[in-house]
């Protein structure tokens, strides 16, 4: 793993080393913004309250003894890529491995929403976390503060989204939310709270800190921007091999390697470009469409009989027909990465 | 007049200059955040649209043809005494002065949106002003931006909110907002937007940069802090005379004069204390009880018979029985500074 930040942890998984459809829990990529508290699963409490009939805390021994999903869903941070830009950008400087796909499974949150009785005005679902310290972007609250995020009332209530007790058949590691984490599937990783501890409905949006200093972006409204939290994935595929600046043998065939994912919608297609994006042919896809679940895939490319250096990329496309976009939105700033970013090799 | 800052044109009020109920239009404070825009009578055009049946344009005959009112309202900045803030805070370091209390004349914003015929669903009034440019505090949107505000519906449909042609019975001055701006008496002055040349009703809240990077402050929801839009003025009084570090004569009556102003409610008193905050006495209103206007008041003080130092302070008290701070709320960051500043004065 590579490490972003010592402590709290933030370690990246090194993406050319992409192999299986399941991303295995120690080369997932972890990203934590405050020291991983120490919960104990004998005392820990969930609470489920705010505007709602019947507010009721659950044991872990309650949560795991109610009826549970299992979720395949690829997380992505929302910076992954941001040492792609130019000029740089501040934040984690993430290559291409801040994501990870894996099996999660837990309760429904729509069930916990159906057993406290939603007020008619609820709108948002706010997920806290026990993890508590002093962010760090302008504007910055006068407090230490908890990681807390919410999610809209129509995304809380899907069936996907789940409050986690387990990732790839293992309970959580501490770094990963133990013992509970809520997943969002579809949604950039800073929705899936680890470490949940509160679940509280709100009946007005909730303009925390995560959703307005950071992991937000300008919308552009009649040329009004206004401030919007970051939601749902964009569609992104990624290059895993050949990896930037690798040498590759001149006159062979190279299996270009890499995934393609996107919060919404399905994922159609993936093309590869060999040639600064002159030309574009069509990738194999190797993993069936399943929704909230990356696609692995894959080009035979006959490289060139001549040294040089040539540029990669890949481009996905959705099934009503978006592409991936070949340029940064200055718009998203230091979030929402998902250009098609050049891979530069060098044919010996 | 004190200059702030000569572009944009940022001119504060010297308070100790504090004499007339209302404020002369060369002496009211000026706050601008970019150039002030040069618009023309002849071409002026005020759009209301949105979330709307109807919507329409007025040119400034249509609008000063349609049936108007004077309201008188103290305006006051939202940074106005940030210069008291220890440790410094970042903005413009206004003393007293950046408040005035002016009459405004022009027609009720509820008339045009009866007008214009609101959806059902509208919740907050957009006000834009023509003036744009890159705005200085983080998060910064990627574009130069107009400055613009919301105003939840409940209080733009009130009579005393106004779209304002004319100051102290004369038009508008270019750095006032010339040809229209709005009037929101009783919040703070960025609601009163100036070169208003758009009115927009939208569904959702407004999260533009004037409501979230600036003009914002961290409300504590449950230990949850979230960043809201600044809207009402404080309950804040001010002592004009004597001015700080003023040299006053001993064995004296020194008539001690200032203002004191709330943004709902009623004012209802104010007291003055001489040494330090130990003890206070009432002090004579000068000015009757009238909504969104600030009052007067004036304390006869017996002059110590020896040379030395001495703390002046006034605060405030509402009809609900809220006093002044006596301290700064942290919370409100560079904003909302409304507690009794102590003025050190010395006797000769």
């Amino acid at each position: 793993m590579i490490i972003r930040e010592r402590e709290p942890l933030n370690l990246e998984f090194p993406f050319d080393q992409l192999d299986g459809f399941i991303t295995p829990t120690d080369l997932f990529y972890i990203r934590s913004h405050f020291p991983a508290p120490e919960l104990n699963s004998t005392s820990y409490e969930l609470r489920v309250e705010g505007a709602v009939e019947r507010p009721f805390s659950l044991s872990l021994d309650e949560l795991r003894a109610m009826p549970h999903e299992t979720v395949t869903a690829t997380l992505e941070c929302a910076g992954n890529s941001r040492v792609f830009l130019v000029p740089q950008e501040q934040g984690a400087q993430w290559e291409l491995g801040a994501v990870g796909n894996a099996e999660w499974t837990g309760v429904r949150l729509s069930t916990l929403l159906a057993r406290v009785g939603l007020k008619p005005n609820v709108c948002e679902i706010v997920l806290e976390g026990a993890d508590r310290g002093e962010p760090k972007e302008k504007p910055k609250p006068p407090q230490a503060i908890s990681f807390s995020r919410s999610v809209p009332l129509p995304k809380a209530l899907q069936p996907e989204v789940l409050v986690a007790y387990r990732m790839n058949e293992q309970e959580l590691s501490r770094d990963h939310g133990f013992p509970v984490r809520a997943i969002v599937p579809g949604h950039y990783g800073m929705a899936s709270v680890k470490w949940l501890t509160r679940i509280e409905a709100v009946e007005t949006p909730f303009s925390g800190y995560w959703q307005t200093s950071e992991y937000a972006y300008w919308d552009d409204m009649n040329c009004n921007p206004v401030r919007r939290p970051l939601s749902e994935m964009m569609l992104k595929s990624a290059i895993a091999r050949p990896s930037m600046y690798e040498l590759v043998p001149q006159n062979q065939t190279y299996s270009i390697f890499g995934a393609a994912w996107c919060g919404s919608g399905n994922l159609k297609a993936v093309e590869v470009s060999t040639d600064s994006g002159e030309t574009w042919s069509s990738a194999e896809l190797i993993d069936p469409v399943q929704p909230f679940a990356w696609r692995r895939w894959r080009h035979q490319w006959k490289t060139p009989s001549r040294p040089g250096r040539h540029i990669l990329l890949s481009r996905a496309w959705d099934e009503k027909g978006n592409g991936q976009p070949l340029q940064h939105n200055p718009r998203h700033g230091s979030y929402l990465i998902h250009h098609a970013v050049p891979i530069h090799v060098f044919v010996e």
